[in-house]
């Protein structure tokens, strides 16, 4: 397995702290959620077990990669952008002695099929259709346009970990010791190639020395605040506090939230983004008690091409995922259930943007180069 | 079993529709949350077992009785507060033939019990305060006293089924044909010795043919809202929809609640309100999107003695509540969870009040007889 850490034969996190002269250093590790598996597969984290179970799954085709994004053994808007194109690599492995045309027309078929998976990520697509450009600017039959596919995704892997970095450090300055952040589902390593969105800052004021304290929303209906963000900061060393949704509003009121950092799955040029289903609320109360809201994300989640929220389509999910959990069926067989996947969040309740390019303020659509 | 709705039989609710002439009339049978066994003890619905299974529990001491409540096996600030008068009566059986300085002793001691199992509702606590004040004023020995007790419990009982009826007619205009209700936990029957709080006007207007939609928060972490609110509509034939918590905003902001109606566990005099968590964050996102927001409950839920919210003790439940779910750990061992029961809403939040005594604005320290 390659270890971008550099650190060798640890794939889940741990902090070190260090005492050099009178300072101290973290290093705080993060989990790293996805990998080429050395046979080529995609190896991921399957998602679903944690926090029980750490279970590593190699995806060996096209298939399987658009199985665990569609079930959310992937997920996190960068990530099934990562995997998607990991598996339009892993997927095409065997057509290495194809013919070009051939090969091509596999790869579009498994391009439709990956598409197809999620509907409400920009990145997913975004990283697609890249694939597939170089794909079809590529000369040469299968195995010269495969050895290009296998380049193309692993720079977008690292375009994200740099990505991931440089929201840290744009993010940094919100976060001086002693803030107490809240946030809402898994925008952190688990979401990313790379030590996360809304989580970057808070790993990296942790890495400086900070003290930081994070309430995490557990994110119903599939918990993912509960299961990955508490698991991951932990994982870190980060001290961490799980509340139920509903808890966030009471804490703001009782000025025990400093700032709330929030990821994003699309953010339309005017700065309305979609997030996972809560982060409307948490706007809302943000806004009405004074507490700064930011977004951060990778700068590729902004959808030039999208002049408002309004556009964004909004996956709707089984019913299921909010009545059936953990197995137990917590709600009559018999009533109906809506489970919104995203909810839209208004730029007017966001204090700014935490991107690779900085702290920005929408518009966005100013055709600056999008990393 | 006795039972004050004169039908024969039943105890799980179900609606019958039958027609007259042109006219449409329903009989929405709500629940039976609680009884006389036919031995004298406290026979509950074992709430913790909803909507899964329908276990009736008799329990035959107040030990039993304080357990239940502690356990969440019953619940609603109104319900516990019968049960918990029921509970004196049933606890005391065997002591019949005792002195009165001995009887009294040992209902001391039950009191003492049952009122520490829960410290936000009022209820609780004037019930038992009731209670105590007429065994101190009978005249005679165990047997005498006993059955007082009996007696005042039982029109506790009644006077609460009777409540929840004039609730429902007061809070009757806010429901029109056609109007889409969100509520958040269970203010139903499943919470009162009648048709419920805040689930009264809905039922009522069911009942008078109105055609009427509800929105059920799933309100974790205990699942009030889908385990109970939602069972105990279904079986109402109230069409109903549940939701994670974390939705209501969007739904807010999309146009799709025209009401909502929740409990109270308490009512300060200025009209400050306790109520399960989350129902802060609703009152916020209600002002937000110019939504009504109605609190029903009845008037003995309001005190006098406290001046505002602030004086109302929020209990504090096991972390585990919010960590485990369904028997499985949803977050880390090693991490902190928060779990506040209860939230406090402040007045200028709130629409109105709908109490026994009719559509209510505060302060309420006024001096009115109160039920």
């Amino acid at each position: 397995m390659r270890n971008f850490n550099g650190i060798v034969g640890r794939r889940f996190g741990l902090s070190f702290t260090f005492r050099i002269q009178h300072s101290t250093f973290r290093i705080a590790m993060s989990v790293q959620a996805i990998a080429w598996s050395p046979s080529g597969a995609v190896r991921i984290i399957d998602q679903r077990a944690l926090p029980d179970a750490q279970i590593e799954r190699d995806l060996e085709n096209g298939e399987a990669v658009a199985d665990a994004i569609r079930t959310l053994q992937v997920r996190g808007a960068p990530l099934i952008g990562i995997a998607a194109a990991m598996g339009l690599v892993a997927g095409t492995r065997d057509l290495r002695g194809a013919r070009r045309e051939h090969f091509l027309a596999q790869l579009e078929a498994l391009f439709v099929m990956l598409a197809g998976t999620r509907p409400t990520a920009v990145n997913l697509r975004g990283a697609l259709d890249r694939m597939m450009r170089v794909a079809r600017e590529s000369s040469g039959d299968g195995g010269t346009i495969w050895e290009r596919l296998h380049g193309e995704a692993t720079a977008i892997w690292e375009e994200d970990r740099a990505m991931c970095r440089r929201i840290g450090e744009a993010g940094l300055p919100l976060v001086p010791s002693g803030t107490k952040v809240l946030t809402h589902c898994n925008a952190g390593a688990l979401a990313t190639g790379g030590i996360g969105t809304a989580l970057a800052p808070i790993y990296l004021a942790h890495e400086a020395g900070r003290r930081v304290e994070v309430f995490v929303d557990e994110t119903r209906p599939v918990l993912q605040g509960a299961r990955l963000t508490a698991w991951e900061l932990a994982h870190a060393g980060i001290p961490c506090t799980v509340i139920a949704d509903a808890v966030a509003a009471s804490l703001m009121r009782q000025a025990k939230v400093d700032l709330v950092i929030v990821g994003a799955d699309r953010i339309a040029a005017n700065g309305d983004f979609a997030n996972k289903i809560g982060t409307y609320s948490l706007a809302v109360n943000a806004l009405h008690h004074g507490v700064p809201f930011y977004c951060a994300a990778p700068s590729t989640t902004i959808d030039p091409a999208l002049p408002d929220g309004d556009g964004i389509p909004i996956e709707q999910r089984a019913p299921e995922e909010v009545t059936i959990v953990a197995g137990r069926r917590i709600a009559p067989a018999s009533v109906a259930a809506l489970n919104p996947a995203f909810d839209v969040t208004p730029a007017r309740y966001v204090t700014g943007y935490v991107t690779d390019r900085g702290l920005e303020q929408p518009p966005f659509g100013d055709g600056r180069p999008r990393g």
